[in-house]
């Protein structure tokens, strides 16, 4: 294994289209939302790539008891009455510094190969608490974007994110910038807590505002509704002071 | 020392030899399995390579006075009654994530070099309990393998095991599946506590039923029933809450 | 991004310059000092470089909404009334033991382009407590430079810095040294807890001495005016045993 | 920084000479042992190489005000009445488990620069408790040494050291019978608490024995005998339970 191997899965042309990223993050926001995209998108949806890299961790995910070697995913997506797509995802982050950095050049590697010049990195930023309303907060690699997103109901917000943004999201802003895209970072509001579809529902909505598309957002709301039972169900459990083992599906929401 | 140093111990010519993997794991399974088949097998193996790496502890075992640099080994069997084996084992895994892809890449070469196209990597899943019964939990690299294993008893579980499969194991199967080899991992059940002889026997009797050849296990069974005595004892030195130091032989068998 | 990415930025003509450090460290003593010089010097003063690495954290930090990649930056200065100098500066060390050397050694090459010979790094000696004079401690890459800041004010201890100067001011000086650089850290002494405006004044102090300027320090001043407060508060908040959640102004000095 | 830099300070021509390793370690003996026979034969001394790596930690030591970048040293020492020698020191060993199969390799370089063909590596062996006698256990890196080292005292045991030897000590045996060095550990026992002239001691009287030559133990027994007064000090200390500050004086030798 190479320090990175790019299967070329498939060659799609696709017109001017906007790369969005969705590998694991705070709250699970943005891979939730790129699994929303490539569901309801499927018909148009097509692999075209897989990366793999010694900076992922050295393991198999095992499906139906079939391996599958860590690895990030590229889908190109022609989208009917919107901007054309690639939908990256995946289960893990790099595990080193520089890995990051890597991965991230070879993410915008792929994306200039599809003639792709604009960047979204979806992600969440914790509140520490529970929230009703899912405000979307932004970063850009260039102050020119700002207008746009605003008009989008992206928030500026002086003090955040704290800290700035690690990672993928963060370089493909950094990085990006260096080698002539346009990113933006869009990062829903959530607890921190739980995997948060509501948060991933929120980022979905700005996102399709700017691209020029429609989605629907039943099974996210669906998945939302069921995550709302869970926490009730955990508050109701801590308020008795008895906490009996969730369920399976109690469980599914808890990232 | 480069980055890899394969020995050439010896050369034997094997017949479509399948590589059979024993590194360390949980419940030391694979490696107790690996080295029962070099003991009943001793006649019919020869070393012939150790593999050393800067990606191995930077340390040597001393056996009788006499260091060993860490390295793995692999023999090559020509067993009388079943498929030709090459038997993989070691004291250590890498030390870094990089390095397990860099360490299974070389065992793969090899597997190459004698001709293997079939890998088997052996290891353990933790219940998190004793257990009574032992059953062998697979994954495979591609759904073909799936049926074979079956029948010879191999269970596949939705959610097993949680997590995927992590170091040289599970990569045998993600790079092994890349190369063009047939993949798959027998994971014995075993409480994840202690060295299990009676696991490692379980994953024997499969991978024999499969690769055709006959074992004794009294030895094998000898080191189970040690075992039992020592959980034996264990168990009733709590409850009398009194932890008097375990001998020798009772340390024998804690991994 | 390579191991090293430098940005020329803008070319500007020096005289002999000093590079002067003030990477983050104990107390924030260097980085508050070189931001200060670059406050009192800024119509003089034009950003040359910017050193990109994958040696940085993978992080970019965020300004009226707009990313930075993360980087150090050197300015030269061209004084007046003094030695000219490249300032370098920058939120963040090498993430890796081998990264420090790296970087290092790219910040000597440019302070080798800019035709320095002379190196100051700035930080802190943490005393483990509030103190009340800031005494400057020393160290230099060869003997012939201690008489001449022993003249300036600057102590020389038997047995501080305890545990040797860690690094990047610790290697410009050790890499400076094989490199044919004078090269000499200045430390002032801090308690270690806070960031110590009053320390980087003292540091500063001797640093102008050395080379021939007259600084302002009335900006820092207020800072350290300031800080007294916050450190004053704190102590009757311990004091009362009440501890209300500083204010955003309170924390502003706390590093 | 390269991954390595060696200095050639000075050449001497020595005759079939010996690598004695003193690198920091259990109870620092190893180091001891080696800067006891700096003192001893400082006539005959003479220093030849200094090895620096991106490999040791980013630090620079300081004394009498000058910074000293970390590295290893070599000294030639020409012996009048015993082997000649090559004395390996210095204060860090590497910081990375490669780092020490690059280190190793580079002062075996070293030795086979000079004509070396054996290597003693110094080194304690902890007891877990503070000790009367100091027994030097041994490993060797071929069978055919041990008679030789048994014939001057050195025990080989069974179950020691358990876990082998780690780091340069035992990558001295590792990768010096990989190339072609006769390779011996001696390991004096200590508690493991404290640095240990007594245990330094023992081991040099064996190797003064193995490579023909006297030795003074003055200065070693005096430090011992500091020890000794140190250890009552601290058992009256805690026999009082008032826990009285140590002097200077009484930390000098705890390591």
């Amino acid at each position: 294994m190479d320090e990175l191997e790019i299967d070329a899965v498939a060659e799609v042309e696709l017109d001017d289209p906007v790369l969005v990223e969705g590998l694991p993050g705070v709250g699970h926001v943005g891979t939730l939302a790129v699994e929303h995209l490539l569901e309801e998108l499927e018909g148009e949806s097509t692999l075209v790539r897989r990366v793999y890299s010694r900076e992922f961790p050295p393991q198999v995910s095992i499906e139906n008891g079939v391996s599958e070697l860590t690895c990030a995913e590229v889908y190109a997506v022609d989208v009917p009455d919107g901007r054309d797509l690639l939908l990256l995802t995946g289960d893990h982050q790099a595990q080193s510094n520089a890995g990051h950095y890597t991965l991230t050049d070879a993410f915008l590697d792929i994306a200039a190969a599809f003639g792709a010049t604009e960047v979204y990195a979806l992600g969440g930023v914790p509140t520490g608490e529970l929230i009703d309303e899912y405000a979307v907060v932004g970063a850009v690699s260039d102050e020119s974007l700002l207008e746009g997103l605003e008009d989008a109901g992206v928030e500026f917000r002086d003090d955040e994110p704290a800290g700035g943004i690690v990672g993928v999201s963060g370089l493909l802003l950094g990085l990006g910038e260096r080698r002539g895209f346009d990113a933006a970072c869009l990062m829903g509001e959530t607890s921190g807590y739980l995997v948060d579809p509501k948060s991933a529902r929120s980022v979905l909505e700005v996102l399709a505002d700017i691209l020029g598309f429609d989605l629907d957002y039943e099974s996210l709301d669906e998945r939302a509704d069921e995550m709302e039972d869970v926490i009730g169900k955990i508050q109701e459990m801590e308020q008795q002071q008895s906490m009996d083992v969730p369920t399976d599906d109690d469980l599914r929401y808890i990232g």
